[in-house]
């Protein structure tokens, strides 16, 4: 029989996040956040981080490699692929439709720029790349970036992305290029990248809402959000305030 | 200053092949054939044979580690593919349209046979295949055989195929499914092939022709082969017989 651990309490004595109130799990799924990471910063490492941290190390990034690695799409994920990338040792190219988010992308650590949507772009960075993230989430075709891929190099797809692509595999056969997709990480992994995050001080940029701001949050992240900021919700003090609940407008 | 070889000779002295008379090439690119090898059975290790072992040795069959591997396409590949993947000790699927090649696939030394027109028997084998081999040339949909991929499994393509094929991305995303391509393989790989090859005895299954009959031969691999033959052209006895061209009919 396994030891079930509560790591919840009530809104009176303790509050360690969003279900902890509330929710029983069993200690093979809990993860100690280490002193060396805020807590308003450690919700995002456990998704955005996690989700390009485990491909990372699934096709070798944390061998001693050297390599080349491509992040496509600069926002909440992205950005924290070019960090932890970057912290790898890695050459990081951060790749992009918009020519408006170079200087972002390489504030974060990004080597260099590359514009998808700009030909020449796309040509001066082809074949150089062993690995390439690919966190956008709206529908486009992924064969678009197979260019840039050097040989045995991979893509590798982050995103729920509903759409069919259109694949043609004599993009791949000539130098073994390949096509994956990658969803999360697990518990080990996970409890690695945050003692990795404390100790190289790779952090998500957030920015504290409380419940109320939700609405406002959704918004930021559907038009104007340019600097992969994750929002993280304060419960404590949203509880505090008794504003569980958005203002209706 | 590299050193060259001149491996062939002229028509009354030598015949090592079909270009030997007239072709010289770096030594870095001449392969040894084993005694093991019977000339006639080393061409096709060459070309079916090497297009099959590559992908195997890049997608970890020669590690060791035993797994379940599916070769797509039962012809003058497949068989190849079959009798590779079994003698380096793995549990091997033959895959075809047609369950009429089921004994001959056995025989060759398939463990489990699938026939992917059948659903019944596809769900059967759902999600077992580390690696999948699909030696199809003729255009079709590879999404097809990605339900036979357990989790972190890969599918390569290595037939010239010319469609695009509809991939979405969903039915790699939970489980890290691959896909990729692969085309021949060099020359340290080619050459430990043929050590396998004539230490194992791992020899494909051809038919010799003349020149003379390269027409009819071409006919038997666009309708009636069935039992994943190879044909070779004995060089030296149509050269005997000075008839270097087919008939004109």
């Amino acid at each position: 029989m396994k030891r079930y651990t509560h790591i919840g309490g009530n809104q009176d004595t303790q509050n360690f996040g969003g279900y902890s109130a509330s929710e029983c799990v069993h200690e093979h799924f809990i993860l100690k956040i280490p002193d060396g990471i805020p807590l308003d910063k450690a919700g995002p490492i456990l998704c955005a981080g996690i989700t390009l941290y485990d491909p990372l190390v699934h096709w070798g990034a944390t061998t001693g490699k050297k390599m080349t690695i491509g992040i496509v799409g600069i926002g909440g994920l992205g950005t924290m692929g070019i960090k932890l990338a970057k912290a790898l040792g890695h050459k990081v190219y951060a790749i992009s439709t918009s020519a408006s988010k170079a200087a972002m992308a390489k504030e974060k650590g990004a080597d260099e720029f590359v514009v998808s949507t700009d030909p020449e772009s796309m040509k001066q960075h082809a074949n150089t790349c062993d690995l390439i993230l690919n966190t956008v989430s709206a529908n486009h075709q992924m064969a678009h970036y197979l260019g840039l891929l050097r040989t045995d190099g991979t893509l590798v797809q982050l995103g729920l992305v509903t759409n069919d692509h259109a694949v043609n595999q004599m993009a791949l056969l000539p130098t073994r290029k390949s096509i994956s997709a990658s969803m999360i990480g697990g518990i080990k992994c996970t409890q690695d990248l945050l003692e990795l995050c404390a100790k190289a001080q790779i952090l998500p940029d957030v920015h504290m809402i409380e419940a109320k701001e939700i609405d406002w949050a959704w918004e930021q992240l559907g038009t104007v959000n340019k600097d992969g900021l994750r929002y993280v919700i304060d419960i404590k003090k949203s509880l505090e305030n008794k504003e569980f609940m958005p203002p209706v407008e």
